[in-house]
């Protein structure tokens, strides 16, 4: 399994297990002379970890990331930066149920396959424990990225869907409810639906939506590296993920040329921005945004019927603590991701004149 | 412009404009031994050529492919095979109305900015002509691939919608139609107002879904190679895509999990096929699916306002033969990029063992 | 700096300074399914650090290994194989007099003007330290190759030269003594010379042949990554390595093409092996064997006038615990370059034929 | 076989066999904007071919290369640049005594056992003619580096060596003569040699040596990717090469630390330049000097005993129209490797900082 390693020059490489001894990575390709925020970066650990609120998963996990090279008197050296995050939640015993079954819908049964043996306590590397150290990597590269932002948010849960054009979106308003939804009275509806989702034992998906302001025109390298294509792989990447579209997306499949094309001001802005920041693969200067689709999480507190290795019918019951619904912890993780692409890019662009 | 190599062992590198002598590509990492069929190959790019049929450009471009190197007595040898298609129908002078405008919803502006400067013969290197060196190398690679088949169609133009479930569509009737939808009826619908819409001088979307059988268990490579990860980056490389799902896709984010989970049958296979044939980024032995949205073509008979390299507004004309819709010809498009990611997941997979 | 990973398939990308946290690595693409012998990773490991013998530098580091991820029950999950040497060493104020002044022939003033500053903690980053993470990817690599054998061992000590045929000597012989030369009386040669030369504060290079045995045929992927090419790079990557030679080497040039040619056996094996084990890049099933050449340290225990980094003419006394020979350690790191770079062929050699 | 891309932004991927159609190549990633001396990159490929002195090959090959792609109005887009040489001297019979045959210390045996079959006509892709592509790439990396010098020249040839320093040669006398030695007298001896070598249908090695000036500090990405060691592997890379030292190289191992290290003046420049300019794998701002090693050539005009593809032994005749010695026409390879390292380090140091 070679694909554990992001990017072409701003470049991250994750390690470990859900219930291995501990998580973590290699940031390569940082360049040297930034600053770092380290409260930045944990305040987005914080933001993906389990127990932050009563609609996510209860595990207690503190998720602290330990920094080994790097960095020297605060600054970032240009060398790699490793770190790691310790797993200090190994309750094995929890997982041995899974040791010779296959959950539905989950990865077990093709890691055995494909490797001829798996890490079977709770996932092991298809965890999505593994985007916590994404999440560090992102939080360094927005630093890096700044005065660009990049703010996600959740735009459905189940069949409830916000009304929302990205770019005027109160993106201030994102992290006032467990939710990360940016109106209030949806964010209500939406987390009064998880916890009654939660309580039937089951579990739904949703739609994280994510917008990026001032990023400059000339990002991303065709034809096959496009900015837009970048991002979608990124996104995809991430556990549970089903879909990705930006600009108009699916919904632009309806519509004819002349209803769909941006036209120009004078400034080289564009009066719609049905393209969604991006032409031809490469940033124009307008916000990009973009959708990603998450399907409900698959352990469900609810009996199925499965097989285990041997190919034999049994009975798989719910247990352990779960999320109901993936997409507010999530919210960081598309923004990690978004800020992986656009860091690489970002450098890339440096060389497209001589 | 790094961009312009597709893969990590079966690899593809393109090169050329639309108007330049040629367009080509070198593809490194083929297999030696693979008896190669040419004219399956010449078959393939006349599915995605101009002219084809009434309802695509009229331009007339033969579209013939130049084998340079890496293929002996009709077998490949291991070493890079180098290919031209030469361009024959370089009328420059159709071009000379946008040397110094910028077309709406096209890459003009973003290339200029980029790099300072463009070849602004007919898009030059953001023209989809360039995808025909795809279509070769995706060629190629389905005879790899083999017996995995590999089957795109048109599933929406506009909003005239397939009604189709995937694995159960009658693949020999694709290419009985030039929209290459499998449904007589519907295709002749989407045909007419093809025809309708061209009338208008405008263009309009649609969704091209791609079917893939016969796939063994364990391609992918997790965590950020995921297979659906590097399908959805290829389709999102494709010009004029705005959006991937596989599997259930965003329809999937409404679903609870005791609705999507798909439940194992003893041998492995599972009941439901909601996760596409693809579990945790690797696949499981069903049949992968997969939608492709595409935006309405920018290019319209009709005129705009626009602006020009110095920021003044200036009218555009149409004028030229474009696509009125250019999903028919994408669908060997789709086709090809699919297969180039199968091909080089298929050749890591050797490698996941001792 | 995005150079911190070496290979393709069986990749390694190491972190850390000297003086840091941690050095360390992520192994990412070794097979799964191999039983790992710990036990022989740490043999490698101590046959690399600090004060194992009377002729190397008397620092104590224990460098004991740490991994986090990619084992389970004692094998190789396919996932990458994150860990870290922790640094128990950290006199950082051993180093202070260097902040501002830049040591004769070290790499303190290209990081300062390469990177704007740089960790000047003993070297930082670019101190030999780094190679113990590549001792331990490397042991795992050896495992991985079985029964292919690679044994480096010293042939010269400044002008001190082993009289050898790489492919006759005595394997067995090279751990008997601490100068790793598998002649006795030539070891005691160059044991009693290190010793005078550390008297004097002085400092020796050397030269580490390297044999490999029982390789099969195919290895290396022409036409830029040939096998010797890589070896070559590997080799070159390593701290005070300043040539690569392979087969014949630079005597070879002086030879005629009726000497230099290797006839056939009518087994394919040849009668003479002038080629070092690799025709055209690719291993054609003969020992390999080659030299790296490895300056005299430069850190030397005399005083030396160089400058600071206002330009101005400072005093730089000798101090600190060094190495008067690099070539007795430097054994088991070229060995583990040498096992990276077979590794990364082996697993590429799978993918060569349909 | 994917092993025919060199560098990692300024990209170069080869294509063809000697006796193909064509050989050629894409450079991905050449900046925009470089306005192209055309003349000077036949100038290069002119000093590279067949027929231009009487001690080389007399073989006819034009060797006019096309360009396809990436180049408008006389400058680079910053779009792959597509190119090729066709193959006019392609006499098939002249190899079909080979068809079945292995030459000794050739690479037929090796491409038969790595692939199931090869591409018997001279070579194929294992022939020297492919290094034609690499100068046409390496011609356009000069122009890219300016106002960075490499020059190359012949400093061995058998036992015939130049003394010489590589700082103080008079580089301008290189091309006065057919060996490119710069110094008039040793390159009589040379001719004279190399003549009468082919008289005795043999072939000798030699030395080529590689003076960069004017390089900026900074250039090379430790630890793995360190400026020599991708120099080390560039010049393994070219057919022939048995070795490679930079700066003090191999005679470097014999000295003391005292005497090796080179002090720096207040401006930062070295007082000696043992250290060929590169610390830490860092360019230094001294000139860059290197040694590549080149074995005798294998095709001698003397019979030798060999074997077939089955293992018989066979006689082989000496034919053809070969070089008694390869080093005058691998000085420009040899600069157009160095050339296109140089050119991928200087694009990669522009990502150092922030």
């Amino acid at each position: 399994m070679a694909g554990n390693t992001h990017g072409t020059l701003f470049k991250l490489t994750t390690f470990g297990e859900s219930h291995g001894k501990a998580i973590g990575g290699v940031i390569d390709g940082c360049p040297a002379g930034l600053t770092l925020d380290i409260t930045a970066i944990q305040n987005d650990l914080d933001r993906r970890k389990p127990g932050q609120s009563a609609i996510v998963t209860q595990r207690k996990e503190p998720d602290e990331v330990e920094f080994f090279s790097g960095i020297f008197e605060g600054q970032t050296t240009g060398t790699p930066i490793g770190f790691a995050i310790h797993n200090t939640n190994q309750k094995s015993k929890d997982y041995s149920h899974i040791k010779d079954s296959y959950r539905p819908s989950h990865a077990d049964y093709v890691y055995d396959e494909k490797y001829g043996l798996r890490d079977y306590r709770g996932g092991g590397r298809s965890s999505a424990r593994e985007t916590a150290s994404r999440v560090v990597a992102g939080a360094i590269a927005k630093q890096f990225l700044a005065p660009v932002t990049i703010n996600a948010y959740v735009s459905a849960v189940g069949t409830i869907q916000l009304d929302h054009d990205p770019s005027k979106v109160d993106l201030s308003q994102i992290e006032n409810n467990p939710v990360r939804c940016p109106d209030a009275a949806v964010a209500t509806e939406m987390e009064n639906y998880i916890k009654a989702i939660r309580k039937e034992g089951d579990t739904v998906g949703g739609i994280v939506t994510c917008v990026i302001k001032d990023l400059p025109v000339g990002l991303g390298e065709p034809v096959f590296d496009k900015l837009h294509a970048e991002l979608g792989k990124a996104m995809l990447s991430i556990n549970a993920v089903k879909g990705f579209e930006y600009g108009s997306g699916f919904a632009g499949t309806q519509m004819k040329g002349s209803q769909h094309n941006d036209l120009f001001n004078t400034d080289a802005s564009t009066k719609t921005n049905r393209s969604g920041g991006v032409q031809g693969g490469i940033s124009n200067g307008m916000d990009i945004y973009f959708n990603v689709a998450f399907k409900p999480v698959a352990t469900i507190m609810q009996n199925q019927e499965t097989i285990n290795s041997k190919g034999e019918s049994v009975a798989m019951q719910g247990k352990g603590r779960h999320d109901p619904c993936v997409v507010p912890r999530a919210v960081p993780i598309v923004e990690a991701m978004a800020a992986l692409v656009l860091a690489d890019f970002k450098l890339l662009k440096r060389t497209n004149k001589i």
